[in-house]
């Protein structure tokens, strides 16, 4: 057997584990721990892991605890591959290198180094006496959470953008009406992901049109135990009824960035605690301006697009200028393997996942 | 077992099977033939048959002949299921009725009844001694063709438009460059179709702005042996030069509708010959004018619509006012779950192809 293409065949499948976690505060990391029974025999796959979001196990430890759980109790010959270089240093979660040399694991194989101050459990490891390999299906590992690494390094959370439109790209119609243009289950699609996010953030005009309550909501239309942080950026006056204050004093559960620059926005956010922590994951609902300030700026890392499959002709559009004046300079997108797959059918609406194309334009 | 229950659910395989078809000149048609191997058994399936399309076998007639290439050379203890009344004429393929008759298939389960002339066909098997049941799935089946049976009302061709835009709707940027907005896979789906049709139409304007060639090329881009007629609607000139004409007189594969009435430009078409028949498939491309004057008209009974995953933030519009000023107005359509199904990716594209909703609007 080719070790490379075996080592990269096992990688992949930490790969197609990694995407099934969703995108928001954390990288998505997949692991796959394997056997060798004896010298040159098929390695074989004891569990498989994967990261399901802030709070939860990270991909490394849910992969060994189902392993421990099917019965392994020796890790003396197996080697765990993990998409990204597992972490050091103890977050809500305690640290993967640790986890993984108190199992008692030789070797591990790892897809793409973490540059984020989590970084560097490849050397730690090596220097406990494991054996570790880098870069096995590296560029794709590293496409995998590139957006999130560029969120971090720009010390902003990360964005992901809620576009609800018709055919036409309209999200109301000529006389303003708007509710509802998508389905019922592509709305409670956009409330699993608010009750996930950190904060989700409307314009000012937003809140003078739609007046909306921004709360994470079940399907019974009960708001949920964990609700975001819900912010409105610009500069005009909220309206002192608005529903989402709800009748509280800024700061109680929301706040204004008082900006039109959508950097300026999240930096303030990523220093903004919420529910006992910082932001790290943005919802952009709208509207028109906020989003395409978003776009303008390439601050979105991820989109869901929702099309309902009607017609309006006319009426406000979901984005205006971004800066783009010719075809060779559109902002580029790619279809998100992540999360269920690129596209989904919600009742009569299609919802598209897409993700920054890594070059950015084409 | 439940008798309507076991008829409904051979029927629910016609059904599936029609919907393998793809829509246009023909309307879409399934059937399954079963033996009953003894009294109370439940059938068994001997073969499922559906119609391609213009030219090819009628869906009984597959079915048929799949049952005899299978070996099947005694129909005496057959029922044949099919979502549409088998044909009473000769066009460009034998009766069903006959072939029915011919075969000595002694029992016929219905979906929908045919309001065309082709209709008739249970009362005539009927007549010739064979069981005929009606009605089967009857709403199912005769939804599955409701926009056939309109444009044939109509006396017009089926119409399937094109929509191929970026996420904003956008089919140019601001400099009007728009070559190419959609993928390579994208573009070849529509040379598959244009293969398929009689006619393609694009207004006026798109000859002066695209000036596009309108012939169907196969994957190395030469033209296929099938040209659909190259048609232009509105009351403008074409320029001299433009590419559709191929420097030949109107007539000779291309012609101008001169009107702004989309459903005059089709009662036009449906009475023009183009390779020997009338024309009864239409591909309207665009542009925007033509395209909101079609959807105004509610002439629209098929849509495959090509996003591209950018965004332009500025330039011309897929859509313009098709006469909405209200959410309520909205043209509203539904997955389509014909041909391949309601989302195809291509490339990076997503192509989600759309029928008219039942009701119109909602």
């Amino acid at each position: 057997m080719n070790q490379p293409a075996a080592e990269q065949s096992i990688m992949r499948q930490a790969y197609e584990a990694a995407i099934q976690g969703h995108r928001g505060a954390n990288p998505l990391v997949g692991a796959v721990l394997v056997e060798h029974p004896e010298h040159d025999a098929a390695p074989h796959i004891l569990a498989t892991g994967y990261h399901q979001g802030a709070g939860t196990f990270h991909a490394e430890r849910d992969c060994l605890t189902k392993a421990r759980a099917a019965g392994v109790t020796d890790f003396s010959r197996t080697t765990l591959y993990t998409t990204l270089e597992p972490c050091t240093h103890y977050g809500r979660q305690p640290a993967c290198t640790d986890l993984i040399t108190e199992a008692g694991i030789p070797r591990v194989v790892v897809g793409a180094t973490d540059p984020s101050p989590n970084g560097g459990g490849a050397q730690l490891l090596r220097g406990r006496g494991a054996g570790v390999v880098v870069g096995v299906l590296g560029e794709q590992c590293r496409e995998l959470n590139h957006r999130w690494n560029q969120a971090a390094a720009q010390g902003r959370p990360f964005v992901t953008v809620h576009l609800a439109q018709s055919i036409d790209a309209r999200i109301a119609a000529a006389d303003g009406t708007s509710q509802w243009i998508t389905s019922e289950a592509s709305r409670q699609h956009t409330h699993r992901i608010r009750q996930r996010v950190d904060a989700i953030l409307v314009g000012t005009n937003t809140t003078q049109i739609d007046d909306p309550r921004l709360t994470a909501r079940d399907t019974q239309g009960r708001p949920t135990e964990a609700q975001p942080l819900r912010t409105v950026m610009g500069l005009r006056q909220i309206p002192a009824a608005a529903r989402l204050t709800q009748d509280r004093a800024e700061g109680d559960g929301w706040l204004q960035l008082r900006t039109r620059d959508p950097l300026q926005a999240l930096q303030t956010l990523a220093s903004t605690t919420h529910n006992g922590h910082p932001v790290k994951h943005v919802l952009v609902e709208g509207g028109q301006s906020v989003l395409s300030a978003f776009f303008a700026a390439d601050l979105v890392d991820e989109i869901f697009l929702y099309t309902a499959p009607i017609i309006l002709g006319a009426g406000r559009s979901s984005l205006g200028d971004i800066g783009v004046s010719t075809l060779a300079e559109a902002r580029q997108f790619a279809l998100d393997p992540a999360e269920g797959g690129p596209t989904t059918i919600m009742d009569n609406d299609v919802c598209i996942h897409l993700k920054p194309h890594p070059k950015g334009t084409r």
